[in-house]
Order: C-alpha cells, then sequence, then structure tokens
C-alpha cells in the first residue's frame, strides 16, 4: 500500500507508542462494541498497555464474546495516554461526558469513523463513507499495514460488520464487505456459534414485549404507515431493559406497502422517544423528526419529544400524514 | 479445473445439447426457485431451448425476480427433452407427480444437489454435501467452466444461496458462500433492493398471524420447550396462505434458555403438521418425529400427525418432555 497513507500513518502511531486508550460511542451498537474490542485486543497483543471504556459499559448481548470485560465504564478521576482511539464516533461528544472528562490533556487523539457527519476532531482523521461498519475500516487497518488479526479479533470485526449491515442485507453493504466476512471465516470466525450468540438468544421478555406491540399495533395514511407504542406502565410490567427495544421496529417496518414505521417509547418525566423509519427516500423521516427538536438520516431518525404519549402519537402520525400527501401522490 | 470433473461433463452437455428441462423439489424454497431459475436462464443466455417446471408453481414471494415466470407449472401432456436437470432434489419422486409423468422417456439426466440424503440417481450425478445451498453448487458450475453468468443469473444465485443460509447466518455456511455472495455483488445484484424483496416484504396478515400465536405462545417442561398453534379456524379468520407460516418457528426457537422448539397447524380432514427444531444435538427432534410417523434432520424435523389439535399438542409435548428428562439431566 501506498506509504503515508491515513493507515500507514495510524499503524506507525500503534507500533511506536505504549500507552493507549480505546473510546466509542454512548449506547454502544455492535460495530461500536466489535471495533473497540478488537482495537483493544490488537494493542495487548502487540504488548502495549491498553483500556478500552464506554460510558454506558457493555451491552448484555455482547457479553458472549470472548475478553469482553476489556471494555469497562470510565473511571472517575482522570487517566494520562499517549494515544486516544475514537472509533465509530461521528461527534466528538458522543463518546461520553465521564470518559472525555477522566482522560488527561496532552494525548494523540486519532479518530476513526464512517459516519459522513463526523465532525473530523483529532490529530489523525481517517473517515470512509463508503464502508457499511466501522469494524470494515479496522479490517483493512489491520490487514493491509500487517498488525495482528487473532481469532478473537476476528470475531470481534465480524460482530461490527454483521449488525451495522443487518447480517449483510442492507442497502450499503459492499462486496468487500462479504469478502471481508470470508477472510474472518478463515482467521477462526464460527459463523454458526457466532450468528446464534448475535442472532438467537433473545430474551424471553423480548418476546412478551414483541407481543403486546403488536397487540396495538396501528395503521395510518391509508395503510402506508405502521406504528406502536410502549407506555411506562407496560414496559415495567414486563421489566423491559433498553436493549430489548432495539431493532423492534424492523418487525413493522418489514410490512408489505408500508413506508413509514414509527415507535413510541413513554420516557419518565413527560418525554417521548420517537424512533422512524421510511423505506421510501421521497418521505425523509429526518426532517420529520427535526420538527420535533430530533435528527438523523433520511430513512432512519429519532428524537425525544416532551409531552404524554397519546398526544406526541396523535402530533407525529399527523407529522407523517402531511408528508405522505405531499411526497407520495 | 481437472478435466472430466463432474462439473467439465455437465458443461459439456449443457453445451452440446438442445432441448433441455429444468426441475426442483414440490413446496419450492428460495434455494430451489433460484436455482431453477439461474440455470434456466444460462440455458437461454446458451440460445438453448429450455421449460422450467415445478409441481406447485413460483411461490408468489419470488415473483420479484427478474424473468421468474420462466418457471411454470408442468404441462398435463407429456413432452420430450434430451437432458433433465433435477436441482436441489435429495429424492426422485420429490420432483412432483405431474412433472414426472409428463416427461417423455429418454432423456438424459443430470442431478446436481448438496443433500446427504440423495438418493443418485441419474445419468450424471453431483453431490456436494459442503455446500449450504444447492445455489452454491451452480455458481462453481457456471464459473469454472466459463458458463456464462449474466446479472439475472446472479440475483437468483444471491436468492439461493442467501435463503438456504439464513441470510449468511447459518452454520454450514462457509467462507466460499460469503467470497460468492461477493462475486455476485460484483455480476451486478442490488444488495438493498434484493433483501429488501427478499425480507422486508411480509404481507400483513403474516405479521397478524405472528400477533395470535404469540398470543397463545406456551412454556413447557421446566421453560426449555416453546410451543404455538394456529387453527383453521384462526387461520381462515386471518386469511392465511401456506407461505405464510414459513420460517414463523423460528421467532420461538431464538428465545434465551429454549431448547425445543414446537408449532402445530390445524389441516384440513383431522390431521396436523407438527414442525419441530431444537437447538441441541441432544435432543435429537427427528427421533421425536418419526414417533409420529415423521422424520427429517436433527435440529430440524416435522411429522402429519392424525388427531385433535389438542390432543396431538399433549401427546408431542408429553414426548418432548420425555427426552428432554432423559438428555438434558
Amino acid at each position: 500500500m501506498q506509504a503515508n497513507s491515513p493507515l500507514e500513518a495510524i499503524a506507525a502511531i500503534i507500533r511506536e507508542k505504549k500507552h493507549f486508550l480505546v473510546l466509542s460511542h454512548i449506547r454502544p451498537d455492535g460495530d461500536a462494541i466489535g471495533c473497540s474490542l478488537a482495537m483493544g485486543l490488537c494493542l495487548k497483543e502487540l504488548g502495549k498497555s491498553v483500556e478500552v471504556w464506554n460510558e454506558d459499559g457493555l451491552p448484555q448481548r455482547f457479553e458472549f464474546l470472548e475478553n469482553a470485560s476489556l471494555v469497562t465504564k470510565p473511571p472517575t478521576s482522570p487517566k494520562a495516554f499517549e494515544v486516544v482511539l475514537v472509533l465509530d464516533t461521528a461527534v466528538r461528544n458522543r463518546a461520553g461526558t465521564q470518559c472525555l472528562a477522566n482522560i488527561s490533556p496532552g494525548a494523540f487523539w486519532i479518530n476513526i469513523d464512517h459516519h459522513i457527519s463526523n465532525d473530523r476532531q483529532g490529530d489523525i482523521v481517517h473517515i470512509d463513507t463508503d464502508a457499511p461498519a466501522a469494524g470494515q475500516i479496522l479490517f483493512e487497518l489491520f490487514s493491509q499495514t500487517g498488525l495482528p488479526i487473532t481469532k478473537e479479533m476476528a470475531n470481534a470485526l465480524y460482530v461490527a460488520i454483521s449488525t451495522d449491515t443487518g447480517s449483510f442485507q442492507y442497502p450499503h453493504t459492499t462486496a468487500r464487505s462479504y469478502e471481508i466476512a470470508a477472510a474472518l471465516v478463515r482467521f477462526g470466525v464460527n459463523i454458526g456459534a457466532i450468528n446464534q450468540a448475535l442472532y438467537e438468544n433473545n430474551p424471553r421478555r423480548r418476546l412478551e414485549l414483541l407481543r403486546s406491540l403488536l397487540n396495538v399495533l396501528q395503521f395510518s395514511s391509508a395503510e402506508r404507515v405502521a406504528s406502536f407504542a410502549l407506555s411506562t406502565t407496560t414496559a415495567s410490567a414486563l421489566g423491559t431493559i433498553p436493549d430489548d427495544t432495539e431493532g423492534l421496529i424492523d418487525t413493522i417496518r418489514s410490512i408489505q406497502g408500508i413506508i413509514v414505521a414509527a415507535f413510541f417509547e413513554e420516557l419518565d418525566g413527560g418525554m417521548v422517544r420517537l424512533s422512524l423509519r421510511s423505506k421510501d427516500p421521497r418521505i425523509d423521516v429526518c426532517q420529520i423528526c427535526r420538527e420535533f427538536g430530533g435528527g438523523g438520516h433520511t430513512l432512519a431518525s429519532g428524537a425525544r419529544v416532551s409531552g404524554t404519549l397519546d398526544a406526541v402519537q396523535k402530533a407525529v402520525l399527523a407529522a407523517i400524514d402531511r408528508h405522505v400527501r405531499v411526497h407520495l401522490q
């Protein structure tokens, strides 16, 4: 590969320095955890001193990964590092308040990401917006610069890429994503075991939650919009944790003829978390969420709206209906 | 590649002969339809005369594939062909009574499959039990022998491999499956569009069916068995078609701690269709289904049992409980 490319520059720092911190974003998904763990394990393999922090800690559903306990919550007092690697994190403050507050000044910052909205903060910034997962960029980094790739790192990178591509299904998945998956399998990923741990290990209460949501499923805008709502009463009766609601909106997004899916989750303090998904670029749910103080992408956005569950539902469904009437005639 | 290999021998016949029939199995899945269509399109591309029959015709959910109408039901009177290609069909009679009855004698039969139980009937038999999908074998045939691969064929092969590997998740998926997917994308598969058509296009009644099944979800054998049942009354109220129930058992198989999932579907004439899935090889659901006159694989089996829905449920759950008590202590 080309000398002085960003990947070579990052690899040179990784080889040269000794004390590292790895960070990713709050409310971590599979890409955030997979990248954090793969980078942490690579640094350990090289004999470096490394810590891996996540503001919200390790979600239960990724505990099955080998050495997952390397990912910890941040400490409560500052520590010094030579290098901070921030992975899959579009905006610096998404690394989390407590994480950022406890890094002593003077570190060299490396920012590796795939979000187009990345704020490009850092001493080395490598953003590849063609990569469907930050894990795909890390694989290129490790493989193209001759850094080690162990079986445990391969498992972590597989989790990153599989979860961020919806198991190799989303439109941004590339031929290269499949090629990297093949390479990771040759590095030792056990496809059956890892996919069973990722996708076939739902807590029973998650299915009970799906059942109660399907029982309040609503169709509107001439059957082009499907929505459901979760009250705090139902959530506490079922004992749900935040992880449980992840991805449930896809169940209604997948209905034939549905263009917009909406999920309303009542929070404490008179707030409602809104999630919107669109299947048609003519309906820009980011624009709709902006009307309610949120944002995101054209086909996937969210907002936190103050109001009762009922009132927020009515207002949002009315806003969606206006967009559907204007853009889908 | 080696001269006189089975793939070369098959390619030689394909190049030499003019009149072809392509067959697959009854109740066709994505692999059966994908292979039938890819082979039919390859032969058309070569300027051959070709028919593609399926005993049950083309399922609605595969109608989105280009040239899918090439797959037809068999005719009602015999026709003559030089070559019959039987794909993804373990046992000859699974090609269907009407298909087999309407092929004039004298054809050269080619049997391409990946089932270990294949009956090896045919003038050329090529069985690769390491392939997770017959579509993977067809890709090797086309690519290794220089037969054409068009974008439409790539789409059909992608459907074959994606559906038979559960979107690249099942244990038998290989590094080669991902490599072939990468190659198919380079041949022009639109990942987003094809996966949306395959997996995000559920009829609304399928979700309503899932809802009613979740509402009758039962746990037994100390929460290690989950089961649900569909009565003909509920099925006709919802207007379900046979396709709708496909894969619903996976929803309950994926529950944490569940070892066996059971689905009971009431049929007309006092019969019940039983489907069983196991997540642990110590519980051989094939053996349980044999007790009720059925069979299949260790982890996925089925049977048709005479009796009322209630009586069959009780008898089968009791049989499962005996196996769980003996093998999971």
